[in-house]
């Protein structure tokens, strides 16, 4: 049976997790959240990639990467990308897999330019204020969907 | 042990579900939805309250009702009330439990007087576009929290 | 030959008809104006329903019931309610028959905010500023497009 | 000597008062405030009819009663549908008493949603930020004006 | 007994009805409708003359010319100086009898800057989305208010 | 026993109340008003300081006075410059005494720049439309809040 | 001693005055007007041309050939075109005499649409409201500046 | 045969003309504007009246002379109060007798803040662009008017 | 071999090319411009019809006379009409060749009202700001589509 | 060696410095930051001379004074007067010495009328956010420009 | 004779072309367009270097190399940079050569936020739908200006 | 006694003054200010550190890196990132020592675009227009406030 692979792509300043404002972004550092995501996906026969940068550039290359490497899921966290980022939608755009996005808070709740989402204009699911629970969520329903 | 009791709350032209416009909303009827989620409820010895209505008022209702008989979360589908109802929001802003806003599908991707939501203001989390898989995320987000 | 089935919609305060502000409705009640229809309707051998309230989701209820008994098609005055229920739209955007939306005044030459109708979004026709004249028109376009 | 009668219209959650967000909406409940408005009714020969609902169409249904049965104004604290009912503006249009607009909090302090109300594009006054005192200016604003 | 005089007139590009777009506009020439509604106008005594041009102040001209001539009813699809001329706006201004505009398609459904027609500031009547049905409509609704 | 003094402050163009626009600002003269204010306040065990300017400096180094000479309330009209003044705004925010601001008709029915009143965003309670009736329910909740 | 033309160039609708709402635009006929600025432009040793048209263009054409006949300046009332001609504007700025734009109502008092002058933007001068008194300013402004 | 008398009325930085930018408002100083401003008034046997100032609140005061003085028309130049006061245009409001206003300058070709005027709501006739000849052309409108 | 037609369409005041401010529009006359495009189709074995007017009018009938007598492609430079004219959109939109839309001057460098074009939304490509040498660009782009 | 003077100019409620809202605005009284820039400027061998008012005319009339006495610099915080005075800064326009603009507190994270200064279009510098820090740093930038 | 030398800039995810959305993009490659170009370039003895990046830093690098060494043209097709790049505006605004931007597609027929370029504020031309023809006339241009 | 850091942190751009645009950004070269200031820090015992950087993620590493290496404060000119990078905000969000943002130009009479700035929604104090003195001048500032 083959592995499927999803990458978990984290966007600027979310390296910072654990430290920078725990009431709005939580307590758990970003290891903690791969490492917790990686046993369930390995539950699941799947395989996780994560990548995390605070460079567009490097986050668009690890799309158009996904893109050729036959990953069937992108678990997106843009972060403040999110509000500005054209070019990060249309990498996605490009990309022919599933692509969920995941917000730590709920973006709606906190100053009106983080409210729009370009990357929301091309994600098949979107997560929002859950903190980590959000990303295993989307797991959950990448592992959902390729199983059905 | 004491059963812990979360509200599933359907707005308005969910009860069509199955039936109308399945390329947007899904094949799955609102019946199949309730069912899965009861189950998936009893496993983690929750109970499952559901209520679906077209008008306004009685989901105001039943918010208010949640409110007194301690029902610890509410898992909410406004519909088309997202858009429109500041009196949904007043509710929930009166009640203390935890709130999720679950849409079917992706509201970003529509009409641009549906990518509003007020209940969004209120709600703890919110999840869009993964169809009925959302509300099973949801519900595991309530049951995850409440175990923590 | 069987008969063809159209409902006849009117929305919040339409029933003071005839009474209220006659310089914009005019003299008429509704009970003469769905007397006149009925005559109309039956001579072209169709049967009109008809359906008056005040609740938003009363008149959600009748769409969806039209959807589901055979009615052909729908002839709405959705008063104001046409500013700011999706609701509405949402019912009718999951009916499948013929839907036109008639106003008794020119709404354009009213305040702003009545400049704008959701349930124009999913309308057939529309016609406005012709008084109850307007219920004749939309009922002549159903009785031709069928017979067409 | 008649008794003159004065319709206290409150819209939806105001029967939460006393209960919900003391803060923003003081401790009183509803029912204590009506009660001394009705003594200030009783005082001034006037007779105080009260109605609460979280239903818009039942608000609209009570306007247009109070047009029918001689009530000689509405106070009216509209409460969320301030900000989206134009149905129960039109209801009010149609009435041709006085009418009062009390808010308990100052809107204007609070989101932008809610600084714009339909309700007072036909109200005669409007009262807002003064807590349960706004109700008993209400009412002395409309026994001052009959006396005069 | 004396005839009456309806105009018929129709702006830019109507002259390719028929040939252009049918999904939007419809199979039926200019010529097609005309001769219809002259048939329709006929039996009711009236006389029915017809204008067409590409150009705005021709259309102009035309309506100046109604009002010299005693012609008691326009009926007028402005096509797309609908949402561009004020100077037709002020010709019908200018003009005393009855103005009846028709649009083929729905215009709500169509780009944003064909929601807002200058025309509708002026016009009694309204119609639109009906296709040639709308002439049809109108001038009932012409014939049925002189009879009155 | 100490009297408690209240400042009414009016704005540019009140001292001419009662000679100018009659059908918007009612037939009494400003000193009408506060000859029956000044009554109210003495049976109240108050003293009532008036102040009217067109200067918005002066109206401002009235409010910084009442802030240093101990008024325990300002009622205040603040009439054009309710809606261009920031500075007046400001000295309000530097106040710490109640305010109550007074509009003798109903702005949200006269022209949009006068819907909104910097002065709201300070102003403890508002009250508009009901003429100088409006200053006596200011007073009363003056009275009665300190009373309490 | 050599004779200066200016060009009176009135646009749409302008041929009506006289008749047209004449509490907007006054008694006299354009006629009237035209004979009176004549008179009042001889005495100055000047010569008036006249041009009125409904049709944008015709006035384009007159702007590009007084741009050739050596006229000094364009007194220019573009009514309706005002609002909506960018190619009148675009034939104004090609031509380098004086040109002063007049209305004979104040656009500011009217719609919304009216407030805004394309012409404004390469006018010398503009008046407006003054009637038919502003064409005879405008006329002396031109004989002035040149007089200069 | 009796005097009448009009008021010059000059806002803020006006006492600078011939000092300040005199690209933008002429080389003139204010003195001298008076002066042929008298001269013409003599002649028509009307007495001119003029007052400058920086202060909004003696502009209002001003007009409110103007109002019990007999005053028969004001020219005003609010200059930059013009875009900000609504205390001045509501103090023109209360004035019974002529308002013309005059910009020096072509405001519609400076800042867009410079576009609207408060003023023009109120004002009979407005003149810009034409630098000093504007009071003359406003002067000759008003002798003009109440010569008619 | 058959030779292949193309039409080259100017819009108002490009008649005046070479004489109007060169600094933004060149100083080649339009018949020079033709001139040169004439010889360049020739080369490719095209027939180049030109037409400029002032009149919008025109410039449709243009457009419909291309869609019938086989014009394979529209070279236009609407010039003001780019801002303006729905209607010149909508015979566009009707013709079902190859249409490229060439502007002299960067549209983007100047007023705002300029940025937006009509036609753009009808344009298969679009030329700005190379001057003459994007009639040359859009013809060779027309002759490259049908060679390939 | 001649002294150059410097105006430092205060706006409204800057009068209250010490005592409103310390958090915001800081301990320090006008009067010690006038102290400490007295000191500042003797030490540079300039001469400082400083106005606080409430009334915007006053502040104008200053500027203007300053222009005329050979003041070669002008530090000014408009305070609220900062957000709504076109007079302000068109008397600053008029100055042709240098101007710096100071706040005391970051006005971007303020209320959002706050975020846009009349008065920076015309500021050679703009200081906000330092406390009376942003004086010293003000006067230092007009010491080093005039030293340069 | 000497070789002049011009960059062919591409942004983000041009490296895609011939394989994400051919639709929009069309078949070729980027090397495929590039060999092309050279072909061109050589030709005209122009020597023709490229680069893509995804990074926005890279392009904005690129551009500042560009300024030191001598090239006398950029061609840019910024992509989705396009719309939210400030800093590659600024570093071409640094640059002296002549720019080009090119677009494949017709951007203004695509979403809202592709309708505005921040690059278009610079670029001498503008090229957009002409798919890889683009690029050729671009090239053609720079050639023309420099041989001219 | 230890010695405290601040690091100066110049974005996209900044490399090129001295040759760039002299009259917008002066004639210093960024090692010229980099000098003086260091001179300026070292004789008030802090270290300056500096980096530049046209990559949007270097600046964020850099910041990251000051959280984390005890840096007390940070000096940035963000250029054109101020208007365009959210993620900049955020890693200065989550930094918690001093931020004063240098503009070498006043923003505020540039572009719209230029005149909103995130980063100033962190910054504890904002210089703009004072070329290379705002950056002495904020170092002032940053060495006063840990003086104090």
């Amino acid at each position: 049976m083959t592995i499927s692979r999803v990458l978990l792509l984290n966007g600027p300043n979310l390296n910072l997790l654990g430290g920078r404002q725990p009431d709005i972004y939580g307590k758990e550092t970003l290891d903690d959240i791969v490492s917790r995501l990686r046993t369930q996906a390995v539950k699941a026969q799947w395989e996780l990639k994560d990548f995390q940068s605070n460079h567009e550039g490097d986050l668009i290359d690890a799309v158009q990467a996904a893109r050729l490497d036959g990953t069937r899921a992108i678990i997106v966290n843009p972060a403040a990308y999110s509000h500005t980022s054209v070019a990060l939608l249309d990498a996605l755009n490009a990309y022919e897999g599933m692509v969920i996005e995941v917000h730590l808070s709920n973006i709606h709740k906190r100053e009106a330019f983080r409210h729009h989402s370009y990357v929301s204009q091309r994600a098949d699911g979107i997560i929002a204020g859950l903190g980590s629970q959000g990303y295993i969520a989307a797991l959950d329903a990448v592992i959902a969907r390729f199983a059905a």
